[in-house]
């Protein structure tokens, strides 16, 4: 029987081992537009540069996962941050581990974020694709475009595999 | 009496002499994930290296604008360019024109964009800060961090300015 992956509020504090939460609580704040507009500012370190890498901006849309969910894989990109963002108020999930050249299993961790906190993990953080709850929810992502091998996937052992229910 | 501009919708090609019109429709697919998520690939040119700058993201909070609007002034980024997302589903309008020392005024347009679209500004463009139609509005911002001065404004004549209705 799979072992069970708690499943944790995201926050800045728990998050950090692994990257960014990108939210307006605890931002850096600046008014600006003659006071129309209040900018949230910096909220992620976008880190694409390696090997001549670039900023891309593109729209991912992911369909709902069935639970409880079987974690049995896990990847990296090892060339770039990913900033995540959803574009639709419902909760989503992060699973994400520790580990160099391996995924450290016994450091794996799931966030269940809010609909208005964003994500971006560090250039080599391994994370499970994404996990959305609602039937279907688009999200900004800022990554990495350019040359060089920037994916790494890692399969799990069935015997190591992780369980997560809502 | 203000000259009234007219109210254009939002399209790639409408837009194309001021930037890119962030959105699904039109942009390259890749199915990833396993295929739980479509990938909708490189929707902005981020262009932000000017003089060291690098890429950030923040998110503004806007509140809704009084209409008819003045067009009472325009600014630009000339270090960077300036990508905007709306997080919530609400037309916004964006106001723009063309000019390099100084905004040419015949050539101000304005969109309505939908909630579905972004845009982003190429470096130096002209445009108005943000206006949104909703009583608050937030928005993903990737735009230029780093040294040097990258805001110039300029003030519209009162017998210059533009005039938006609904």
């Amino acid at each position: 029987m799979s072992r069970a992956l708690a499943v944790e509020a995201l926050s800045a504090e728990a998050f950090q081992p692994f990257g960014d939460v990108i939210m307006v609580q605890g931002a850096e704040t600046h008014l600006i537009n003659q006071g129309t507009t209040t900018r949230f500012h910096d909220l992620a370190n976008i880190d694409v540069g390696a090997q001549g890498g670039v900023p891309l901006i593109s729209i991912f849309r992911a369909v709902a996962r069935a639970f409880p969910l079987r974690i049995e894989m896990l990847e990296r990109h090892p060339l770039g941050s990913q900033a995540f963002f959803p574009l639709s108020d419902f909760d989503w999930m992060v699973v994400v581990a520790e580990g160099a050249g391996q995924p450290e299993l016994e450091t794996m961790r799931c966030f269940r974020a809010c609909g208005d906190q964003g994500i971006n993990y560090r250039p080599g953080i391994w994370h499970h694709p994404l996990v959305v709850l609602a039937p279907s929810q688009d999200f900004i992502v800022v990554d990495r475009g350019g040359k060089g091998d920037n994916l790494e996937e890692r399969q799990i052992l069935p015997a190591d595999a992780r369980m997560v229910s809502l």
